[in-house]
C-alpha cells in the first residue's frame, strides 16, 4: 500500500488527529463548583484588569493557533479552507509531539487580508501564539506585517520556518565546505513566500548578531530571471520591488545561468526540474545546492552530484540533509511561549538557526542538519529563542 | 478554603483546564510521512471539491467551538476576552466530560455584532457547531440570527440551553402538579437572553410538536413592568417589541405583582430578591415558581414555599430542583453533530427538553430535573435530536 493510501484510511479510521484533553475531571458537584460556576468566578475575577493573569490562569498558558485560509497548501495550491483541515492538524500534531505546545487549527473561509487581519486580531487573547500557514505571497506578506504589534508573536511559518532552518543547514554546510558564511555568493531561486523570508534572513545576518558579517551578496530569481531595481514588471509587486532594493548590490540582470556564475550557494525554492546541471560547473568552489521544491526537487540530489555539488540538500526524507521547517517552529513558538515574548524578532530567528545548526557536533556533507524526530532539538531552540528575546527586552528597557 | 480560593487555586495549578491530546504518535520517519506530508496530500485532495468529506477525515467530525467576546459573563457583567476564558473552558471541560465533544474557547476581543458575525462565519470550516456563549442582550440575537444559514449549528446557549432546561422542569412540574401544559398561564420576570428565548420556546410547544398544544398565555415583564403592545419604550427595541407582539394576548399593563395575578407559573430570569412573596398568593393554585438568578435568586426557596409555592426551582445546586443550562447544551450539540444537522431547529429543541424530561422517570416538588452529573442525559437528548433533524429533513425532501 502506498503512503498516500495508508494516510487516508489512518484518517477514516481517526476522523481527525486531534482531541481536546480535560486536565480535571468531574466526579462531584464539588468538582463541577470549582472547574465551572460559582467558583470559576473568582478565576475571572482575577483576571479583569490584568490581562496577562490569563498566561498563568487559562490555556493561553501553552496555546497556539495555526491559521490558515488555505490558498497555498503544500503543493496543491488554492484548495480552500476544508481541505487545509488534514494539514493543519497534521502541523498542530507535530507542534504537541515535538514541543508539547497545544495548537488548534483555524482554517478560514476568507481569502481577503483585511478580513483575516481583524479575524486573527479578534482571536488573539485565548492564544500565546499565531502560527500563520500556507497563505499565498505576497498576502501573506502584508498580512503578517500587519499583525506585529497584536503582543502575542505571529510567525508565518512558511517563510520563518524555512528561513531559520535554511539558515542553520548553511551554516552547518560553510562548516563541511570550509566556506566563510560572510563572504558568500548566495543564489535564491523562488521569490514566494519562502525565498523572501530566507533573502531578509540572510541580510539580517550580523547585523542582529555578533556571531557574523552580514551575507551581502544575495540575488534572488523568479520565473522571469533575475530580480533587479526598475525591472519594469517590479512595479506592481511592492514586495519584490524591496526585494530588489536590498539585493543585488550589483544590480545584475540576466537568467538564473547568469546568477549563478560563481555562485557559493544555490537556494531553490521554486519548482521541479528548473535547474539544468550544467549551469553547477559555473558556481564557485565546493557549491552548495538546497533544492527545496516538493514533492519533486528543482534537481536531484544524485544528479546534482554528479554535476559537481558539493553539499545538496532537499526537502524530501529519502535524502540526507532534509530541509525541514518541521526542525524549527516547534522550538520557536517554545521559546517565544516560555518568554511571552511579544513578536518574533529577526535575532531571535538568526539565534534559533544556530541553536538548531548547534545540534549537529561534527556535520559532514551527508549531515548538515538532525533528524526532525529528535525531541531534544525544540528545547535547544527554545532556549535560545526565550533568552534573545529577554536579553533584547533588558536593552530596550535601559534605552 | 471557600470554593473561591480552592477554584483559585486549582487553575495556578493546572494552568487551563484543557490540552490538545494527539490521537496518533509519530515515532519514526513513516509515522510522519503518513500523518503529515507527503501522505497528507492524498486527504486533502480527498475533500477538495466535497467539503462535507472533513466531517468524515478530520477534527471537524467533533468539534465546537464556543465563542464570547466576554460581555455578559455569568453575573460578573462585561468583563472581556481575557478573564472569559476560564469560563469558556469550563464550558469545555463540560462538553468532552457529558458529552465527548472536542470544543475549543475563542474568547474575541471585538463587541462589534458585525464582526463577530464575520468571525464565527469564516472559521467555521474547522468545527461542527458554534456555541455562542455569555454574549450580551441584544447583540446575542442579532449575530445569532444572522448565522443560522452557515451550514453548522449556531447556538446561543444563554438562550436555548436555558429555555429548553425550562420547559422539561416545566413539563415535570406539571406533571407533579397535576397541570395542563397547553392551559397553563405563564409570567416570565426578564426579557434579556433568557427571557426572551424562554418565552419563544414555549410559544413554539404544540406548533412543531404533536404531543401538546401551543402554551399561549404568557406574559413577560422587565424592569419596566409588563411588556405590552405600543409600551412607548419598546419603540427603540426590536426585541422587545416582537415579544410584544407575541405574548400577552389581552395586551394588559402594569407592574409584575399584576401580572401574577392567576399564573399557574413564574419564571424568573432577572436579579436578586425582585419577587415580593406576598404575589404568590394572588397565583392560581399550586403555583410553579423557577426564580433562576445567579447566584442569589429572585426568591429563596424555603421564603417561596411558605408563601405557598408548590414546586420552586432554582439556578443553584444547593437546592432541589437545579435548573441548569448544563443539562441541556452537551446532548443537543451531541445530537446535532450526530445527524450533522446545519441548524438547530424549535422542533430539535422542543424533543430535547421533552428527552430531558423522560430522564425523570416519577417525578415529584423536589425532583423535576436530574443531576447534571448524570452522563446518559446527554445520549438521550441526543439521539431525540438528531432523530427530529433527520425527521424533518426527510419531510422537507419530500415535500
Amino acid at each position: 500500500m502506498d503512503i498516500y493510501q495508508e494516510s487516508l484510511n489512518l484518517h477514516k479510521k481517526l476522523k481527525g488527529k486531534l482531541e481536546i484533553k480535560t486536565k480535571f475531571k468531574i466526579k462531584n458537584k464539588h468538582d463541577l463548583a470549582v472547574a465551572y460556576t460559582p467558583g470559576i468566578a473568582q478565576v475571572s475575577r482575577d483576571i479583569v484588569g490584568n490581562p496577562n493573569k490569563a498566561y498563568d490562569l487559562t490555556i493561553k498558558s501553552n496555546s497556539v493557533a495555526i491559521v490558515s485560509d488555505g490558498s497555498a497548501v503544500l503543493g496543491l495550491g488554492n484548495i480552500g479552507p476544508y481541505a487545509a483541515i488534514p494539514v493543519m492538524e497534521g502541523k498542530a500534531l507535530l507542534f504537541k509531539e515535538f514541543a508539547g505546545i497545544d495548537a488548534f487549527p483555524i482554517t478560514v473561509c476568507t481569502q481577503n487580508s483585511f478580513e483575516i487581519i481583524n479575524l486573527v486580531k479578534n482571536i488573539s487573547p485565548v492564544f500565546a501564539g499565531i502560527n500563520l500557514e500556507d497563505i499565498a505571497a505576497p498576502r501573506c506578506f502584508e498580512i503578517e506585517e500587519a499583525l506585529q504589534d497584536i503582543g502575542i508573536p505571529v510567525f508565518h511559518d512558511d517563510q520563518h520556518g524555512t528561513a531559520i532552518t535554511v539558515l542553520a543547514a548553511l551554516i552547518n554546510a560553510c562548516r563541511v565546505a570550509k566556506k566563510d558564511i560572510k563572504k558568500l555568493k548566495i543564489v535564491i531561486n523562488g521569490a514566494g513566500a519562502a525565498g523572501t523570508a530566507i533573502a531578509k534572513l540572510l541580510l539580517c545576518v550580523g547585523h542582529d548578531l555578533k556571531v557574523c558579517e552580514p551575507v551581502r551578496e544575495i540575488i534572488v530569481c523568479d520565473s522571469k530571471g533575475i530580480i533587479f531595481r526598475k525591472r519594469p514588471d517590479l512595479l506592481e509587486n511592492p514586495w519584490k520591488t524591496r526585494l530588489a532594493n536590498i539585493t543585488n548590490k550589483d544590480n545584475i540582470k540576466g537568467d538564473l545561468r547568469n546568477a549563478m556564475k560563481n555562485a557559493d550557494v544555490l537556494i531553490g525554492v521554486s519548482k521541479a526540474k528548473v535547474l539544468n546541471p550544467q549551469w553547477i560547473s559555473l558556481m564557485s568552489k565546493n557549491p552548495i545546492i538546497f533544492a527545496m521544491a516538493n514533492p519533486e526537487p528543482e534537481i536531484m540530489p544524485d544528479v546534482a552530484k554528479k554535476a559537481g555539488a558539493f553539499i545538496v540538500g532537499t526537502g524530501r526524507s529519502d535524502y540526507p540533509n532534509q530541509v525541514n521547517n518541521a526542525l524549527a517552529f516547534p522550538g520557536v513558538f517554545l521559546g517565544a511561549i516560555q518568554a511571552r515574548a511579544k513578536t518574533i524578532t529577526n535575532s531571535m530567528k538568526i539565534h534559533a538557526a544556530f541553536a538548531l545548526a548547534s545540534v549537529i557536533k561534527n556535520p559532514s556533507a551527508d549531515n548538515i542538519l538532525p533528524s526532525p524526530l529528535d525531541k531534544k532539538i525544540a528545547k535547544i531552540i527554545a532556549r535560545e529563542v526565550a533568552r534573545t528575546w529577554k536579553k533584547e527586552n533588558l536593552i530596550n528597557l535601559v534605552d
